[in-house]
């Protein structure tokens, strides 16, 4: 069973459900999570937030946050999460913001990650210094973002 | 030039912009459209909205048209478009709604699949009938979406 497939039966031995709010991955965390069949149990949906403007106005990430941290920070990351958790009523949340490349962004290079991750009495963030280029950053991110809510679910931690 | 890079150039040179509003499809679209080194000039987000909850709730798909015509149809898949690029501010919505499979939903088999396109005088949709397991169909609903994008900015038909 891939890790997509694993993370899904966690969260339905729960009863649970995951929303994914996704800046660098545009849409590739949500794509593994809906690869697989039954989905639609324990996935309800997210917001692909690529431009800062989708970040505040849709998912609710405040301006002041912003402007103290840069979007490319963890408290970004955990704000995406707990804002697309909200807005889906889905149990946990996971947000992605970082710099997939080719450029820097904000003075970070590429490969500079955050990872949220929010739920019930969880609200915490990873960050990841990847290498690579564009995709392999974009997946990598996505297979640490799933490997964290697993562990999360499996053990309690995302470690 | 592949397609998705198509798409971006002939957005860019109109100073326009493109969201997204996924159901079967759940964040390929986006996955396509943010490959694209830049992409951020002419893609601003968008939302993955597989729960029917999703689609009312944040895109603002209204029930009565749900309880009327279904989420498997043009009208709703027009009306996810509408919803997320007045949700971003984008100048072109694209909405995918259909049934990837491997079981049928609300009496449409597999392959069923409804885009829609929204923009500056423009609300249209595709009918697909597709064949293919539950990945072909997912992708094979995205090269659609792109191209009829493509084709409505390059000669004014989605066709």
């Amino acid at each position: 069973m891939d890790l997509a497939a694993r993370v899904h039966a966690l969260l339905q031995e729960r009863g649970e459900s995951v929303a994914t709010a996704e800046s660098l991955t545009g849409g590739r965390l949500a794509a593994l999570l809906t690869a697989v069949p039954g989905a639609s149990r324990s996935y309800v949906g997210g917001v692909v937030a690529y431009a800062t403007s989708v970040k505040q106005d849709v998912l609710g990430v405040p301006a002041a946050l912003v402007e103290t941290y840069g979007v490319i920070s963890a408290e970004c990351a955990t704000a995406m999460a707990r804002g697309a958790a909200g807005l889906t009523g889905a149990t946990w949340g996971i947000g992605t913001t970082g710099v997939a490349g080719p450029d820097g962004q904000e003075g970070h290079p590429p490969g500079t990650v955050h990872v949220g991750l929010v739920g019930p009495g969880v609200s915490t963030a990873l960050a990841l210094e990847l290498v690579g280029g564009r995709e392999a950053v974009q997946g990598r991110t996505c297979a640490e973002a799933l490997s964290a809510l697993e562990g999360m679910l499996s053990t309690g931690t995302p470690g």
